[in-house]
């Protein structure tokens, strides 16, 4: 620490990410990311305007997209806010509506994103225990509260919550945001966006990262009742006003618009989840019900953590978290098959050892 | 204002970009941007990027882009921060290193992000005015603070520093961050940068959005020591960790390295402004002494709002800031020989009339 920085700067737990390894010929399974590569009319249309026109500022409002996202989901470009990164419209939510007097609640085995944002911004946050079998219960979070964010799916458990709970809670705090993040619902969850135009207090996130496979392109979006969007906007203004540049932008509309492509694929990335969880259940793992593109896996008698050291060593890369409560699972994002084929290959190997 | 917004949404004074209009065919002088187009290297780059390997996240610490950074400027990576835009790494320092207990001082003429970062994170700000001639009067800055921040060449002005300037400035706070805020240097200011081995409380911020014309692309950057870098590491790792896209890393990696290109570019920019103050000085415009791709200019009787819609009407844009102090003034960017020579001739006949 130096006697330079502001005095916030020491107290902060910056988040860490998944290991990105410039190693090649790995095999990738521990930042979620999507096998496939995005839409290919999503990459024609960055060659397309990679030219002259970058000299000029992108629009800040990125409103070309914002209506793209807004027709494909009914609704209207006022209800739509678009960030650099869902994490981007995630730290701008934290500031803008989920810091208040009462505390804000998430699960306690949630993004570990959550507990920094709240830091960053003075949040006082409680953690929800999740149930014995990792269940996020809704009744719990039946208490007084400032706000609520909860991924749905859940993040790193891939559980998915019904509708009808989220509506419920919706319901049960009509003075309270509550967040939903669904940053991985496209692989079989259940969206709260048709709740919007029910619940003033409902913001939905979602990322192009994981199900669009655009993690490299840092593009995301968060949609609610226009009174939200205006918070997130007035912070984004007083933040940086050109947070998507151009590329980005015309990127990320083409892929919004090619929903064939998103069918195809998390399709197949839901197909391959189906047949390794099967293949991981076969070699004595206990697999949480996966809604997302990864699994959550324990194995039943060998560590978390040496069967992650196991896998890098023989170049697989999953992710292992060494918290209460999860220290013994794997999460494992959903390759390819052959990745998976590989994968389970060089778990038999390990095991067999 | 609406019962779910954070108490801080209500007082943001958020920041208003100048206007990025969809209409063709205008001549755009208003947000200082490059008439030229970025490098072709750096073009070319972004196209060979452009496919499925945007499935995958960017490196979290743009690694290769600070290297060409640090290597540009005689430094090492560990003093390179890089950003979403010079705005992000604007932001990220007043958070990281411009909030303590004394007041932060900024010239009362200066860019207009400023006021808006400070009640962002509630810094306690005082404004130095300028001298009557529009000049930064640096011994004003001589009283006790916890930091500073000024733009070299300052905005809106053009106005530049010399070093010997700055460095008694940072041997006279020994205790206080000093940033330099360096958006322009390239167009004849001097900049900071070879005092960063000798002073740590400097960190000079520069963009790729003038000089090297990526306005469209979002990239910015911190030089200083180590030290500081942290801090606004630690607070981007708490805010979002994959801040460029990987489009954006290439290319800008590409567009540092082609120093040729940048030569051409401001040489041109340089000799364009030149001209522009002589034929705006006979149409009796007082300009204000510009290191800048910019010029400061006031006529001798006709009102720079009027002006300004004259203007607009006739399809060129200017920025006029209806602010204290400046209210007389245009900013007028540099553009093309013809953009600048089109300006003039449009100001003449609204004159005429």
């Amino acid at each position: 620490m130096s006697r330079y920085w502001s005095p916030i700067v020491s107290r902060l737990r910056p988040y860490v990410a998944g290991e990105q390894p410039r190693i090649p010929g790995l095999v990738k399974l521990n930042t979620n990311e999507n096998p496939y590569g995005p839409s290919p009319k999503a990459l024609g249309a960055i060659r397309k305007v990679a030219d002259d026109r970058l000299r000029l500022y992108p629009d800040p409002a990125a409103t070309q997209l914002r209506e793209a996202i807004a027709a494909r989901f009914g609704l209207t470009a006022e209800e739509v806010f678009v960030g650099n990164g869902s994490d981007e419209v995630l730290a701008h939510a934290f500031q803008a509506l989920l810091n208040h007097d009462l505390p804000l609640l998430y699960p306690d085995v949630s993004y570990s994103f959550y507990p920094t944002y709240s830091l960053l911004y003075g949040i006082g946050a409680i953690e929800i225990p999740v149930d014995d079998k990792f269940r996020i219960r809704l009744s719990d979070y039946d208490r007084p509260c400032g706000a609520i964010i909860i991924p749905n799916p859940n993040a790193p458990t891939g559980i998915g919550l019904p509708l009808a709970g989220i509506e419920a809670l919706l319901a049960a705090h009509p003075d309270a945001v509550v967040v939903i993040d669904e940053a991985y619902v496209d692989f079989g969850g259940e969206s709260a966006v048709p709740l919007i135009s029910r619940y003033p207090n409902l913001l939905v996130i979602q990322t192009l990262s994981k199900s669009r496979s655009f993690a490299g392109l840092r593009v995301g979006f968060a949609l609610g009742h226009r009174d939200l969007i205006e918070a997130l906007v007035r912070v984004k203004d007083s933040f940086n006003s050109y947070p998507l540049d151009r590329l980005a932008q015309v990127a990320a509309t083409a892929a919004i618009k090619d929903e064939a492509w998103l069918e195809t694929s998390r399709r197949k990335i839901i197909a391959s989840r189906e047949s390794l969880v099967r293949e991981l259940e076969s070699l004595d793992f206990e697999v949480l019900p996966s809604q997302a593109n990864f699994v959550f896996a324990r194995h039943e008698s060998r560590s978390g953590a040496s069967l992650q050291l196991a896998l890098r060593e023989r170049r697989v890369l999953v992710r292992h978290f060494a918290k209460p409560r999860i220290s013994e699972f794997l999460r494992i994002s959903i390759g390819t098959d052959e990745e998976c084929a590989l994968l389970v290959s060089t778990i038999r190997e390990i095991l067999a050892v």
